[in-house]
Protein backbone atom coordinates (compact mmCIF):
# COMPACT_ATOMS: atom_id res chain seq x y z
CA UNK A 1 0.00 0.00 0.00
CA UNK A 2 1.00 3.48 -0.78
CA UNK A 3 0.56 6.69 0.89
CA UNK A 4 -0.79 8.06 -1.88
CA UNK A 5 -3.39 5.16 -2.97
CA UNK A 6 -4.94 6.03 0.62
CA UNK A 7 -4.96 9.25 0.59
CA UNK A 8 -6.97 8.78 -3.28
CA UNK A 9 -9.38 5.95 -1.94
CA UNK A 10 -10.19 8.60 1.11
CA UNK A 11 -11.08 11.25 -1.64
CA UNK A 12 -14.16 9.03 -2.45
CA UNK A 13 -16.09 8.35 0.61
CA UNK A 14 -19.13 10.63 1.44
CA UNK A 15 -19.28 11.54 4.94
CA UNK A 16 -19.71 14.86 7.04
CA UNK A 17 -16.60 15.64 9.60
CA UNK A 18 -17.36 17.77 12.81
CA UNK A 19 -14.37 20.10 13.57
CA UNK A 20 -13.79 21.39 17.06
CA UNK A 21 -12.46 24.81 17.73
CA UNK A 22 -11.92 25.48 13.83
CA UNK A 23 -11.58 28.73 13.98
CA UNK A 24 -7.53 28.92 12.54
CA UNK A 25 -6.60 29.15 9.15
CA UNK A 26 -4.12 26.31 9.38
CA UNK A 27 -7.38 24.25 10.33
CA UNK A 28 -9.93 25.73 7.32
CA UNK A 29 -7.18 25.61 4.78
CA UNK A 30 -7.24 22.13 4.74
CA UNK A 31 -11.29 21.74 5.47
CA UNK A 32 -11.46 23.83 2.39
CA UNK A 33 -9.04 21.78 0.32
CA UNK A 34 -11.08 18.40 1.33
CA UNK A 35 -14.26 20.61 -0.10
CA UNK A 36 -12.36 20.71 -3.18
CA UNK A 37 -10.85 17.93 -3.57
CA UNK A 38 -13.21 15.09 -1.69
CA UNK A 39 -16.78 14.09 -0.70
CA UNK A 40 -16.71 15.21 2.60
CA UNK A 41 -18.52 17.64 4.50
CA UNK A 42 -17.86 19.67 7.08
CA UNK A 43 -19.88 20.97 10.35
CA UNK A 44 -17.29 23.70 12.14
CA UNK A 45 -18.00 24.37 15.85
CA UNK A 46 -16.24 27.44 17.52
CA UNK A 47 -17.20 30.12 19.86
CA UNK A 48 -15.60 32.12 17.72
CA UNK A 49 -17.08 34.10 14.11
CA UNK A 50 -15.70 32.27 11.67
CA UNK A 51 -17.51 32.89 8.56
CA UNK A 52 -15.02 35.58 7.33
CA UNK A 53 -12.35 33.49 7.75
CA UNK A 54 -13.61 30.68 5.42
CA UNK A 55 -15.20 32.93 2.98
CA UNK A 56 -11.63 34.92 2.35
CA UNK A 57 -10.85 31.32 0.80
CA UNK A 58 -11.87 30.91 -2.72
CA UNK A 59 -14.84 28.87 -2.54
CA UNK A 60 -17.94 28.44 -5.01
CA UNK A 61 -21.74 28.53 -3.73
CA UNK A 62 -21.86 24.85 -3.68
CA UNK A 63 -18.72 24.29 -1.83
CA UNK A 64 -19.73 26.61 0.69
CA UNK A 65 -22.84 24.98 0.96
CA UNK A 66 -20.92 21.70 1.87
CA UNK A 67 -19.71 23.43 5.23
CA UNK A 68 -22.23 24.28 8.35
CA UNK A 69 -20.88 26.72 10.79
CA UNK A 70 -21.78 26.81 14.08
CA UNK A 71 -21.25 29.79 16.55
CA UNK A 72 -21.12 28.30 20.17
CA UNK A 73 -21.54 30.55 23.47
CA UNK A 74 -18.38 28.96 24.99
CA UNK A 75 -15.15 26.68 24.59
CA UNK A 76 -16.95 23.76 26.69
CA UNK A 77 -20.23 24.19 24.28
CA UNK A 78 -17.93 24.13 21.49
CA UNK A 79 -16.50 20.65 22.64
CA UNK A 80 -19.74 19.39 23.96
CA UNK A 81 -21.82 20.39 20.71
CA UNK A 82 -19.20 18.87 17.89
CA UNK A 83 -19.25 15.13 20.01
CA UNK A 84 -22.72 15.79 20.47
CA UNK A 85 -23.06 15.98 16.66
CA UNK A 86 -21.13 13.01 16.12
CA UNK A 87 -23.02 11.21 18.39
CA UNK A 88 -26.43 11.03 17.41
CA UNK A 89 -25.66 10.98 13.69
CA UNK A 90 -24.96 14.20 12.12
CA UNK A 91 -22.17 13.94 11.80
CA UNK A 92 -19.71 10.79 11.12
CA UNK A 93 -16.22 11.64 12.56
CA UNK A 94 -14.36 14.58 14.52
CA UNK A 95 -11.39 16.51 13.36
CA UNK A 96 -9.46 18.36 16.22
CA UNK A 97 -8.47 22.33 15.52
CA UNK A 98 -7.14 24.60 18.19
CA UNK A 99 -8.18 22.09 21.43
CA UNK A 100 -6.60 20.92 23.51
CA UNK A 101 -6.17 16.51 23.25
CA UNK A 102 -7.25 15.63 26.39
CA UNK A 103 -9.91 17.85 27.08
CA UNK A 104 -11.87 16.71 23.91
CA UNK A 105 -11.04 13.06 24.42
CA UNK A 106 -12.03 13.61 27.39
CA UNK A 107 -15.79 14.84 26.76
CA UNK A 108 -15.68 11.80 23.93
CA UNK A 109 -15.20 9.48 26.34
CA UNK A 110 -18.11 10.51 28.42
CA UNK A 111 -20.86 7.78 29.43
CA UNK A 112 -23.54 10.12 28.10
CA UNK A 113 -22.50 9.70 24.52
CA UNK A 114 -22.46 6.20 22.56
CA UNK A 115 -18.63 6.76 21.73
CA UNK A 116 -16.39 4.67 24.21
CA UNK A 117 -15.39 0.91 22.99
CA UNK A 118 -13.81 -1.77 25.05
CA UNK A 119 -10.78 -0.91 23.77
CA UNK A 120 -8.06 1.77 24.75
CA UNK A 121 -7.73 4.87 22.25
CA UNK A 122 -4.23 5.04 20.69
CA UNK A 123 -2.82 7.57 17.97
CA UNK A 124 -1.91 6.26 14.65
CA UNK A 125 0.83 7.96 12.61
CA UNK A 126 0.93 7.20 8.92
CA UNK A 127 3.64 7.95 7.09
CA UNK A 128 5.03 8.81 3.82
CA UNK A 129 8.83 8.68 3.75
CA UNK A 130 10.62 9.61 0.34
CA UNK A 131 13.62 6.86 1.42
CA UNK A 132 10.91 4.30 2.48
CA UNK A 133 9.61 1.65 -0.24
CA UNK A 134 5.80 2.04 1.38
CA UNK A 135 3.61 3.47 3.62
CA UNK A 136 4.45 3.54 7.42
CA UNK A 137 2.42 3.46 10.24
CA UNK A 138 3.87 4.41 13.59
CA UNK A 139 1.94 3.97 17.24
CA UNK A 140 1.67 5.65 19.61
CA UNK A 141 3.76 8.61 19.22
CA UNK A 142 1.36 11.21 20.71
CA UNK A 143 -1.39 10.08 23.13
CA UNK A 144 -0.46 6.93 25.60
CA UNK A 145 2.47 8.36 27.63
CA UNK A 146 4.46 5.28 28.96
CA UNK A 147 2.08 2.15 27.95
CA UNK A 148 2.44 -0.98 29.67
CA UNK A 149 2.60 -4.50 27.81
CA UNK A 150 -0.84 -4.70 28.47
CA UNK A 151 -1.46 -1.21 26.42
CA UNK A 152 0.88 -1.99 24.30
CA UNK A 153 -0.78 -5.05 23.09
CA UNK A 154 -3.93 -2.78 22.61
CA UNK A 155 -1.90 -0.64 20.66
CA UNK A 156 -0.86 -2.84 18.63
CA UNK A 157 -4.19 -4.24 17.68
CA UNK A 158 -5.46 -0.87 17.05
CA UNK A 159 -2.58 -0.73 14.47
CA UNK A 160 -3.43 -3.61 12.95
CA UNK A 161 -6.82 -2.60 12.88
CA UNK A 162 -6.14 0.64 11.29
CA UNK A 163 -4.22 -1.36 8.44
CA UNK A 164 -6.33 -3.20 7.72
CA UNK A 165 -9.46 -1.20 6.91
CA UNK A 166 -7.41 0.84 4.83
CA UNK A 167 -6.69 -2.41 2.51
CA UNK A 168 -3.51 -4.26 3.97
CA UNK A 169 -5.33 -7.40 5.22
CA UNK A 170 -2.06 -9.24 6.32
CA UNK A 171 0.01 -6.27 8.02
CA UNK A 172 3.74 -6.77 8.55
CA UNK A 173 4.04 -5.72 12.48
CA UNK A 174 7.68 -4.73 13.98
CA UNK A 175 7.50 -3.82 18.04
CA UNK A 176 10.75 -1.55 18.51
CA UNK A 177 13.26 -1.57 21.06
CA UNK A 178 17.37 -0.66 20.83
CA UNK A 179 18.36 -4.31 20.31
CA UNK A 180 16.80 -7.47 18.72
CA UNK A 181 17.55 -9.72 21.91
CA UNK A 182 15.76 -9.94 25.36
CA UNK A 183 17.80 -7.68 27.81
CA UNK A 184 16.04 -7.18 31.52
CA UNK A 185 18.00 -4.56 32.05
CA UNK A 186 15.83 -2.55 28.78
CA UNK A 187 12.47 -3.06 29.62
CA UNK A 188 11.33 -2.23 25.95
CA UNK A 189 13.07 -5.64 24.56
CA UNK A 190 11.16 -7.92 27.43
CA UNK A 191 7.78 -6.38 26.26
CA UNK A 192 8.33 -6.64 22.89
CA UNK A 193 9.22 -10.13 23.52
CA UNK A 194 6.20 -10.85 25.40
CA UNK A 195 4.04 -9.22 22.87
CA UNK A 196 5.15 -10.83 20.11
CA UNK A 197 4.14 -14.14 22.00
CA UNK A 198 0.96 -12.85 22.78
CA UNK A 199 0.01 -12.43 19.25
CA UNK A 200 1.59 -15.16 17.88
CA UNK A 201 -1.24 -17.45 20.47
CA UNK A 202 -3.74 -14.92 20.09
CA UNK A 203 -3.74 -14.02 16.07
CA UNK A 204 -1.52 -16.57 14.47
CA UNK A 205 -1.38 -15.48 11.31
CA UNK A 206 0.01 -12.17 11.82
CA UNK A 207 3.55 -11.42 10.77
CA UNK A 208 4.99 -10.04 14.16
CA UNK A 209 8.20 -9.71 15.36
CA UNK A 210 10.06 -7.81 18.11
CA UNK A 211 12.16 -6.65 19.88
CA UNK A 212 13.61 -5.12 17.13
CA UNK A 213 15.76 -2.44 16.40
CA UNK A 214 14.49 0.41 13.89
CA UNK A 215 17.11 -0.03 11.15
CA UNK A 216 16.48 -3.90 11.29
CA UNK A 217 12.94 -3.14 11.18
CA UNK A 218 13.04 -0.76 7.89
CA UNK A 219 16.24 -2.00 6.33
CA UNK A 220 17.01 -5.78 5.25
CA UNK A 221 20.54 -5.08 4.66
CA UNK A 222 21.03 -4.09 8.41
CA UNK A 223 19.31 -7.27 9.61
CA UNK A 224 21.93 -9.08 7.29
CA UNK A 225 24.64 -7.79 8.70
CA UNK A 226 23.82 -8.07 11.85
CA UNK A 227 22.90 -11.65 11.76
CA UNK A 228 19.42 -11.64 12.23
CA UNK A 229 16.86 -14.28 11.11
CA UNK A 230 13.94 -11.97 10.21
CA UNK A 231 10.37 -12.55 7.57
CA UNK A 232 9.55 -8.94 7.84
CA UNK A 233 12.86 -6.81 7.88
CA UNK A 234 12.95 -4.09 5.33
CA UNK A 235 9.93 -4.58 4.36
CA UNK A 236 7.63 -3.31 7.65
CA UNK A 237 3.95 -1.88 7.25
CA UNK A 238 3.56 -0.90 11.21
CA UNK A 239 6.04 -0.42 14.43
CA UNK A 240 5.08 -0.03 17.49
CA UNK A 241 7.29 2.55 19.78
CA UNK A 242 8.43 2.04 23.47
CA UNK A 243 7.18 4.92 24.42
CA UNK A 244 5.89 8.46 23.91
CA UNK A 245 9.58 9.83 23.58
CA UNK A 246 10.50 7.38 20.77
CA UNK A 247 7.79 8.11 18.50
CA UNK A 248 7.10 11.66 18.84
CA UNK A 249 11.36 12.12 18.03
CA UNK A 250 10.60 9.75 15.19
CA UNK A 251 7.93 11.74 14.28
CA UNK A 252 9.17 15.29 14.38
CA UNK A 253 12.44 13.69 12.61
CA UNK A 254 10.90 11.80 9.69
CA UNK A 255 8.73 15.37 9.22
CA UNK A 256 11.70 17.40 9.49
CA UNK A 257 14.56 15.68 8.13
CA UNK A 258 13.32 13.20 6.18
CA UNK A 259 11.13 15.60 3.98
CA UNK A 260 7.68 12.56 5.05
CA UNK A 261 4.05 13.44 4.97
CA UNK A 262 1.99 12.04 7.18
CA UNK A 263 -2.21 11.41 8.22
CA UNK A 264 -2.79 10.98 12.02
CA UNK A 265 -5.86 9.72 13.57
CA UNK A 266 -6.75 8.39 17.11
CA UNK A 267 -8.54 4.60 17.07
CA UNK A 268 -10.03 3.14 19.32
CA UNK A 269 -13.34 5.11 19.48
CA UNK A 270 -16.34 3.81 17.81
CA UNK A 271 -15.42 6.82 15.46
CA UNK A 272 -11.95 7.99 13.97
CA UNK A 273 -10.97 10.98 15.44
CA UNK A 274 -8.33 13.30 13.31
CA UNK A 275 -5.59 14.47 15.37
CA UNK A 276 -2.55 16.22 13.82
CA UNK A 277 0.20 18.49 15.76
CA UNK A 278 -0.40 22.26 15.70
CA UNK A 279 2.61 22.82 13.77
CA UNK A 280 1.79 19.75 11.38
CA UNK A 281 1.23 21.86 7.55
CA UNK A 282 -2.11 21.71 6.13
CA UNK A 283 -1.46 19.60 3.68
CA UNK A 284 -0.29 17.19 6.60
CA UNK A 285 -4.05 18.09 7.81
CA UNK A 286 -5.89 17.42 4.61
CA UNK A 287 -3.95 14.21 4.16
CA UNK A 288 -5.40 13.12 7.66
CA UNK A 289 -9.01 14.05 6.55
CA UNK A 290 -8.65 11.27 3.74
CA UNK A 291 -6.90 8.82 5.62
CA UNK A 292 -9.82 9.33 8.08
CA UNK A 293 -12.34 8.77 5.97
CA UNK A 294 -11.33 5.28 5.22
CA UNK A 295 -11.49 4.12 8.80
CA UNK A 296 -15.16 5.15 9.49
CA UNK B 1 30.81 24.21 13.07
CA UNK B 2 29.80 21.63 10.02
CA UNK B 3 30.69 18.01 10.22
CA UNK B 4 32.89 18.28 6.94
CA UNK B 5 34.88 20.78 9.01
CA UNK B 6 35.53 18.72 11.90
CA UNK B 7 36.60 15.91 9.88
CA UNK B 8 38.90 17.64 7.77
CA UNK B 9 40.43 19.22 11.47
CA UNK B 10 40.65 15.53 12.56
CA UNK B 11 42.86 14.37 9.64
CA UNK B 12 45.69 16.51 10.36
CA UNK B 13 45.81 15.32 14.03
CA UNK B 14 49.11 12.86 14.40
CA UNK B 15 48.06 9.74 16.86
CA UNK B 16 47.70 6.15 17.08
CA UNK B 17 44.64 3.98 17.03
CA UNK B 18 44.63 0.49 18.71
CA UNK B 19 41.64 -1.16 17.06
CA UNK B 20 40.05 -4.35 19.08
CA UNK B 21 39.20 -7.25 16.60
CA UNK B 22 39.99 -5.80 13.76
CA UNK B 23 39.63 -8.54 11.43
CA UNK B 24 36.72 -7.22 9.81
CA UNK B 25 36.38 -6.19 6.04
CA UNK B 26 34.44 -2.91 6.61
CA UNK B 27 36.82 -1.92 9.71
CA UNK B 28 40.16 -2.85 7.74
CA UNK B 29 38.18 -0.78 4.72
CA UNK B 30 38.20 1.86 7.23
CA UNK B 31 41.62 1.68 9.03
CA UNK B 32 42.95 1.74 5.00
CA UNK B 33 41.14 4.57 4.34
CA UNK B 34 42.23 6.31 7.26
CA UNK B 35 46.19 5.64 6.74
CA UNK B 36 45.34 6.97 3.08
CA UNK B 37 43.85 10.14 3.71
CA UNK B 38 44.97 11.42 7.53
CA UNK B 39 47.77 11.52 9.49
CA UNK B 40 46.80 8.51 11.69
CA UNK B 41 48.76 5.06 12.63
CA UNK B 42 47.41 1.93 13.69
CA UNK B 43 48.10 -1.06 15.97
CA UNK B 44 45.25 -4.06 14.98
CA UNK B 45 44.74 -6.48 17.41
CA UNK B 46 42.72 -9.70 16.15
CA UNK B 47 43.27 -13.66 17.51
CA UNK B 48 42.73 -14.04 13.83
CA UNK B 49 45.58 -13.66 11.28
CA UNK B 50 44.51 -10.74 9.22
CA UNK B 51 47.78 -9.83 6.89
CA UNK B 52 46.02 -11.10 3.84
CA UNK B 53 42.76 -9.12 4.47
CA UNK B 54 45.17 -6.07 5.04
CA UNK B 55 46.91 -6.87 1.37
CA UNK B 56 44.10 -7.02 -0.22
CA UNK B 57 43.58 -3.50 -0.36
CA UNK B 58 46.01 -1.08 -2.35
CA UNK B 59 48.28 0.07 0.14
CA UNK B 60 51.91 1.27 -0.56
CA UNK B 61 55.08 0.05 1.60
CA UNK B 62 54.81 3.35 3.26
CA UNK B 63 51.08 3.05 4.06
CA UNK B 64 51.96 -0.15 4.99
CA UNK B 65 54.33 0.42 7.51
CA UNK B 66 51.84 2.27 9.43
CA UNK B 67 49.58 -0.32 10.58
CA UNK B 68 51.07 -2.75 13.01
CA UNK B 69 49.65 -6.14 12.76
CA UNK B 70 49.28 -8.18 16.40
CA UNK B 71 48.33 -11.45 16.27
CA UNK B 72 46.98 -12.48 20.29
CA UNK B 73 46.33 -16.09 21.70
CA UNK B 74 42.59 -15.64 22.29
CA UNK B 75 39.33 -13.12 22.33
CA UNK B 76 40.84 -12.05 26.02
CA UNK B 77 44.38 -11.34 25.12
CA UNK B 78 43.31 -9.42 22.01
CA UNK B 79 41.16 -7.31 24.54
CA UNK B 80 43.59 -6.34 27.06
CA UNK B 81 46.53 -6.50 24.77
CA UNK B 82 44.36 -3.54 23.39
CA UNK B 83 43.69 -1.37 25.76
CA UNK B 84 47.09 -2.23 27.84
CA UNK B 85 48.60 -0.88 24.43
CA UNK B 86 46.78 2.14 25.55
CA UNK B 87 47.51 2.47 28.83
CA UNK B 88 51.24 2.21 28.16
CA UNK B 89 51.69 5.00 25.97
CA UNK B 90 52.12 2.79 22.48
CA UNK B 91 48.74 4.34 21.58
CA UNK B 92 46.48 7.27 22.19
CA UNK B 93 42.65 5.64 21.76
CA UNK B 94 40.93 3.04 21.08
CA UNK B 95 38.57 1.59 18.19
CA UNK B 96 36.16 -1.06 18.67
CA UNK B 97 36.26 -3.58 15.88
CA UNK B 98 34.17 -7.17 16.06
CA UNK B 99 33.76 -7.01 19.77
CA UNK B 100 31.17 -6.85 22.22
CA UNK B 101 30.54 -3.61 23.59
CA UNK B 102 30.02 -3.98 27.10
CA UNK B 103 33.36 -6.65 27.20
CA UNK B 104 35.64 -4.25 26.00
CA UNK B 105 34.64 -1.44 28.09
CA UNK B 106 34.77 -3.85 31.09
CA UNK B 107 38.10 -4.08 30.32
CA UNK B 108 39.07 -0.51 29.66
CA UNK B 109 37.23 0.17 33.26
CA UNK B 110 39.39 -1.86 34.83
CA UNK B 111 41.63 -0.79 38.03
CA UNK B 112 44.65 -2.29 36.57
CA UNK B 113 44.88 0.46 33.89
CA UNK B 114 44.67 4.17 34.17
CA UNK B 115 42.16 4.82 31.86
CA UNK B 116 38.90 5.94 34.06
CA UNK B 117 38.17 9.30 35.07
CA UNK B 118 35.65 10.72 37.84
CA UNK B 119 33.26 10.94 35.30
CA UNK B 120 30.24 8.33 33.97
CA UNK B 121 31.02 7.25 29.91
CA UNK B 122 28.21 8.26 27.22
CA UNK B 123 27.85 7.59 24.03
CA UNK B 124 28.01 10.60 21.52
CA UNK B 125 27.23 10.32 17.92
CA UNK B 126 27.70 13.57 15.48
CA UNK B 127 25.92 14.23 12.36
CA UNK B 128 25.60 15.50 9.37
CA UNK B 129 21.94 15.94 8.20
CA UNK B 130 21.12 17.12 4.39
CA UNK B 131 18.26 18.92 6.08
CA UNK B 132 20.44 20.43 9.00
CA UNK B 133 22.19 23.09 8.69
CA UNK B 134 25.00 22.18 11.11
CA UNK B 135 26.37 19.27 12.76
CA UNK B 136 24.04 17.70 14.99
CA UNK B 137 25.02 15.87 18.23
CA UNK B 138 22.42 13.58 20.01
CA UNK B 139 23.98 11.67 23.46
CA UNK B 140 23.09 8.99 24.48
CA UNK B 141 21.74 6.41 21.69
CA UNK B 142 23.57 3.23 22.43
CA UNK B 143 25.39 2.97 26.15
CA UNK B 144 23.03 4.17 28.95
CA UNK B 145 19.84 2.52 29.14
CA UNK B 146 17.50 4.26 30.95
CA UNK B 147 19.87 7.28 32.64
CA UNK B 148 17.83 8.80 35.61
CA UNK B 149 18.47 12.62 35.96
CA UNK B 150 21.77 12.46 37.62
CA UNK B 151 23.59 9.99 34.69
CA UNK B 152 21.63 12.49 32.49
CA UNK B 153 23.63 15.78 34.13
CA UNK B 154 26.49 13.60 33.32
CA UNK B 155 25.93 12.56 29.53
CA UNK B 156 25.06 16.42 29.48
CA UNK B 157 28.34 16.98 30.47
CA UNK B 158 30.28 14.98 28.56
CA UNK B 159 28.02 16.06 25.31
CA UNK B 160 29.03 20.03 26.07
CA UNK B 161 33.08 19.03 26.69
CA UNK B 162 33.10 17.06 23.73
CA UNK B 163 31.99 19.81 21.41
CA UNK B 164 33.95 22.04 22.93
CA UNK B 165 36.90 19.87 21.86
CA UNK B 166 35.73 20.12 18.93
CA UNK B 167 35.83 23.92 18.00
CA UNK B 168 31.91 24.55 19.37
CA UNK B 169 33.28 26.88 22.35
CA UNK B 170 29.33 27.95 23.43
CA UNK B 171 27.06 24.94 22.38
CA UNK B 172 23.39 25.14 22.52
CA UNK B 173 21.91 22.55 24.04
CA UNK B 174 18.37 20.68 23.92
CA UNK B 175 17.01 18.54 26.87
CA UNK B 176 14.33 16.52 24.75
CA UNK B 177 11.29 15.16 25.63
CA UNK B 178 7.91 15.17 24.05
CA UNK B 179 6.21 18.01 25.10
CA UNK B 180 7.39 21.85 26.13
CA UNK B 181 5.88 22.06 29.23
CA UNK B 182 6.56 19.89 32.50
CA UNK B 183 4.33 17.02 33.23
CA UNK B 184 4.51 14.59 36.08
CA UNK B 185 3.38 11.98 34.40
CA UNK B 186 6.23 12.44 31.58
CA UNK B 187 8.99 11.60 33.48
CA UNK B 188 11.15 13.25 30.73
CA UNK B 189 9.96 16.22 31.19
CA UNK B 190 10.33 16.40 34.87
CA UNK B 191 14.34 15.24 34.41
CA UNK B 192 14.60 17.78 31.47
CA UNK B 193 13.49 20.82 33.77
CA UNK B 194 15.90 19.77 36.82
CA UNK B 195 18.66 19.01 34.22
CA UNK B 196 18.28 22.72 32.89
CA UNK B 197 17.92 24.58 36.20
CA UNK B 198 21.43 22.24 37.49
CA UNK B 199 23.51 23.52 34.36
CA UNK B 200 21.45 27.34 34.53
CA UNK B 201 23.41 27.11 38.03
CA UNK B 202 26.60 25.44 37.84
CA UNK B 203 27.30 26.54 33.98
CA UNK B 204 25.41 29.84 33.74
CA UNK B 205 27.03 30.73 29.85
CA UNK B 206 26.04 27.24 28.36
CA UNK B 207 23.29 27.91 26.56
CA UNK B 208 20.70 24.87 27.58
CA UNK B 209 17.15 24.46 27.37
CA UNK B 210 14.13 21.88 27.85
CA UNK B 211 11.82 20.15 28.25
CA UNK B 212 11.87 20.77 24.43
CA UNK B 213 9.97 18.24 21.58
CA UNK B 214 12.68 17.91 18.88
CA UNK B 215 10.75 20.09 16.20
CA UNK B 216 10.86 22.94 18.32
CA UNK B 217 14.90 22.06 19.04
CA UNK B 218 15.92 22.14 15.65
CA UNK B 219 13.21 24.37 13.76
CA UNK B 220 12.36 27.63 14.47
CA UNK B 221 9.02 27.72 13.06
CA UNK B 222 7.84 24.73 15.07
CA UNK B 223 8.40 27.03 17.91
CA UNK B 224 6.67 29.67 16.87
CA UNK B 225 3.29 27.89 16.25
CA UNK B 226 3.89 26.47 19.38
CA UNK B 227 4.46 29.49 20.87
CA UNK B 228 7.83 28.69 22.73
CA UNK B 229 9.93 31.12 23.86
CA UNK B 230 13.44 29.89 22.91
CA UNK B 231 16.56 31.22 22.37
CA UNK B 232 18.36 27.91 20.68
CA UNK B 233 15.14 26.60 18.95
CA UNK B 234 16.30 25.74 15.18
CA UNK B 235 20.02 26.18 16.03
CA UNK B 236 21.16 23.42 18.61
CA UNK B 237 24.58 21.84 18.94
CA UNK B 238 23.28 19.03 20.44
CA UNK B 239 20.34 17.56 21.98
CA UNK B 240 20.08 14.77 24.84
CA UNK B 241 17.56 12.15 24.32
CA UNK B 242 15.30 10.96 27.22
CA UNK B 243 16.29 7.43 26.51
CA UNK B 244 18.46 4.85 24.88
CA UNK B 245 15.41 4.07 22.61
CA UNK B 246 14.67 6.93 21.35
CA UNK B 247 18.22 8.34 20.89
CA UNK B 248 18.67 4.80 18.92
CA UNK B 249 15.37 4.78 16.89
CA UNK B 250 16.07 8.63 16.38
CA UNK B 251 19.90 7.37 15.13
CA UNK B 252 18.80 4.97 13.10
CA UNK B 253 16.01 6.86 11.04
CA UNK B 254 18.58 9.67 10.24
CA UNK B 255 20.96 6.99 8.59
CA UNK B 256 18.36 5.20 6.68
CA UNK B 257 15.87 7.85 6.01
CA UNK B 258 17.50 11.23 6.27
CA UNK B 259 20.79 9.96 4.27
CA UNK B 260 22.66 11.49 7.19
CA UNK B 261 26.77 10.38 8.07
CA UNK B 262 27.24 9.86 11.42
CA UNK B 263 30.68 9.75 13.62
CA UNK B 264 30.39 8.06 17.04
CA UNK B 265 32.76 8.06 20.12
CA UNK B 266 32.26 6.71 23.75
CA UNK B 267 33.33 9.93 25.96
CA UNK B 268 33.91 10.09 29.79
CA UNK B 269 37.23 7.60 29.70
CA UNK B 270 40.90 9.74 29.98
CA UNK B 271 40.97 8.80 26.52
CA UNK B 272 38.21 8.33 23.13
CA UNK B 273 36.82 5.46 22.14
CA UNK B 274 35.71 4.97 18.83
CA UNK B 275 32.52 2.84 18.65
CA UNK B 276 30.37 2.88 15.46
CA UNK B 277 27.57 -0.06 14.93
CA UNK B 278 27.95 -3.08 13.41
CA UNK B 279 25.39 -1.65 10.12
CA UNK B 280 27.36 1.39 9.75
CA UNK B 281 28.78 2.18 6.66
CA UNK B 282 32.79 1.88 6.62
CA UNK B 283 32.52 5.84 5.63
CA UNK B 284 30.87 6.25 8.64
CA UNK B 285 33.52 4.19 10.49
CA UNK B 286 36.42 6.76 8.85
CA UNK B 287 34.39 10.09 10.20
CA UNK B 288 34.34 8.56 13.74
CA UNK B 289 38.39 8.18 13.43
CA UNK B 290 38.91 11.58 12.15
CA UNK B 291 36.67 13.06 14.69
CA UNK B 292 37.86 10.85 17.64
CA UNK B 293 41.63 12.34 16.62
CA UNK B 294 39.84 15.66 17.60
CA UNK B 295 39.35 14.16 21.30
CA UNK B 296 42.22 13.20 22.37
Amino acid sequence: MQFKDMINKGKNISATIAVCKSNDEGVIKAVVKAVKNTNANFILFDEQPQDELIRSFNLTHDEFNRIKIIQTEDEAHTISECVKSVDDGQADLIMKGLVATSTLLKEVLKDKYNLKTESRMSHIALFNVPEYHKMLAISDVAMNISPNKEQKIVITRNLVACLQKIGIDSPKVAILSAIESVNPKMQSSVDANEIVSYFRKEMPKLEIEGPLAFDAAINKRASIIKNIDSNISGNVDGVVVPQIESGNILYKSLIYLSKADVASVIFGAKIPIILTSRSDSSRDKFHSICSALMLI
